[in-house]
């Protein structure tokens, strides 16, 4: 078992209705607020006239616009803002897009250099602005960890940044915001959910602890995406897939296991960085794929166990269940109704040298079944 | 699913070694320190002259001797030491009692009347003394949530005292400090981690995901607490044990569940306020009783679902399964070598009346299968 270290601090108030609590959350910290959001889609649902009718007694600024796969742009836009207005706190209201941009603003209005090289250097800060993130989209758990992904279109990065002071402080849940998800985005963001469980389940040295949590938390994901696909209005499926998100990326399941390299994400944000595609499909189409490419005889035990454990699969060899798994994962994807393959994303093997060149910077030699260029090459070719 | 609010803000430091954190972390909150620590077994495994080494810059006082099912004259006695020394930061050294008791003393330096009273009352404070823990026995869960126990012996109460204040800043988890515990405390403790998990699992309400990762949890203990009792120095069962210890109380594996009364804890703090018994064989001997005393038509379903769960029981209806769960649990426990009946502790019915009356104060009339005076009466028979 491995040591750790291990806070996460943020106050969660889950449940409909929580929003009420936000003057008082945001009180704390000030009154003048940046807000930040994505497209739009909280001034459809209501969520973005209800915040401004509970802060009327705040002084708010707005970065608006915030893409799917947050742009160091987006970020850049966000830090002026808060110097320009000398803002208290950042209030995030969307996905695991807005709260990542919005916690590397918090860090970046407390760096003087350029903010693209504190998030491809990790450059810790000395400071954060304070954050509350109020969450549209079970996806990420961005709203309790303390990691955020950016993409830079100039350079086709697509680059994690983790600072301990971008937790944010509070987190309302309210998984009847998630009712109006279309059925495509449900189904991304639990598949997105599930890949974190699943990085974290095939790693080189878990606790016995971590496995049966892990495998739980992945039976959830089976169990309640479709339902929300089908119902978008079903409180049990919603709120399930919702508290799932949050725990599944926040460290707290599998704390005491060896890291694993990641390696479907590693890649995945290869590919959102060259062609911008929705996270939780690009993951979908890897995943699979990355499993067959691992299944050897050294893994064979462990998915083995995950086809038992998570897939209910008996009466069938080491061998055989290891592939049952692999394919019933795959059919699991695939009934969500998200794109299999590259080639209906319009992707051809173009960048794929340059990709594979860059997936995870050299990390992905340490994981739990080690990969070297030609892997991530191959696993990308068997995803066309 | 219920809303929740949920917070859990402690720094784990958890492995090997993590001890020399300690100045590093006592430092941020001042040099006056209160060691508070038990009947002294942290002299004979070295951990006190650790302590002291690497405290050479500190001011330290003592609060020795704290008993298990810890003493409201103990609170006072630490509550004066922190007033007569201006002491900055409380360190509780042990297991869940020290712990327990040096919440109550880091609050109740803030409260002004009787400490019984504030125990008694649940009186929240305006301010706590920062508490730092290290665990030297897993079992209650102290180290990671912000509750205590605490026992008058002048009037036969043993109360839950509940105070966010009181979530220890830090918490140094080291396995190899249980490599010393006896076997009797290591199974005690084992029980009291699994009873944690099961009051939580038999509830009125659950998630599937709390369902999931409780079970999960629970098989834990199952599979490593004999492991512990036979090789003390088992470093995989000593790690697995403390950490699932851990996150079995204070509340993640179960946000969202409806709450069931921890039925079990109800009636055995009774025998504890009695007769000083240890708290985990009291919750060994009564909580097979209390489940072959709630299983009928309603709750069948759900000890069925444990029987298969976490039993691994097949090819049995319901009824069958739940039975044969509830005697494998039975089993479980005296397999681990502790008393399973009242009378091995020399405990008559003489008090089973008055412990009736005062168990869980009312709050049993709406647990997961309510229990009125007369049925925690027929549990207490049945024991012993």
């Amino acid at each position: 078992m491995e040591s750790f270290e291990y806070q996460a601090g943020t106050k969660v108030l889950f449940g409909k209705g929580q929003i009420e609590h936000l003057p008082e959350e945001i009180g704390k910290f000030g009154r003048k607020v940046l807000l930040c959001y994505g497209g739009g889609s909280i001034k459809r649902n209501g969520i973005y006239q209800q915040i401004y009718d509970l802060l009327k007694d705040c002084e708010i600024y707005e970065l608006a616009g915030i893409a799917p796969n947050p742009r160091i742009t987006s970020v850049k836009e966000g830090i002026a803002l808060c110097k320009e207005h000398g803002i208290d706190v950042v209030l995030a209201v969307g996905g695991g897009s807005v709260i990542d941009c919005a916690k590397v603003v918090a860090a970046g209005v407390y760096y003087d250099g350029d903010p693209w090289k504190m998030v491809s250097e990790n450059i810790q800060t000395e400071n954060a602005l304070p954050l509350v993130s109020v969450l549209t989209l079970a996806a990420t758990g961005s709203e309790y960890d303390d990691g955020a992904v950016i993409t830079n279109l100039d350079t086709n990065e697509k680059l994690g940044y983790g600072n301990p002071l971008t937790m944010p402080k509070v987190s309302i849940l309210d998984p009847t915001y998630t009712y109006t998800v279309p059925a495509k985005q449900t189904a991304a963001g639990s598949i997105d959910i599930m890949s974190h469980l699943l990085e974290q389940y095939f790693g080189p040295d878990n606790t016995y602890l971590a496995d049966q949590m892990l495998a739980g938390a992945i039976k959830t994901v089976i169990r309640y995406a479709p339902v929300a696909v089908k119902e978008p209005d079903n409180a049990q499926a919603r709120g399930e897939l919702m508290w799932t998100s949050s725990l599944a990326c926040n460290g707290i399941l599998s704390q005491g296991c060896a890291y694993g390299g990641w390696c479907c994400h590693a890649i995945e944000h290869e590919l959102s960085a060259f062609y911008d595609v929705t996270h939780g499909v690009g993951l979908a189409i890897i995943t699979p794929r990355w499993m067959r490419h691992i299944l050897n005889e050294k893994s064979v035990g462990r998915f083995a166990q995950y086809g038992r454990d998570v897939c209910g699969i008996t009466g069938l060899d080491d061998q055989e269940t290891a592939e049952k798994a692999i394919d019933e994962t795959e059919k699991f994807f695939a009934s969500l109704g998200v794109p299999m393959t590259l080639r209906e994303l319009g992707i051809g093997e173009e960048h794929f040298d340059e990709m594979a060149e860059h997936a995870g910077r050299g990390r992905l030699a340490n994981a739990y079944v080690p990969l070297l260029k030609e892997d991530v090459k191959a696993i990308l070719h068997d995803c066309l």
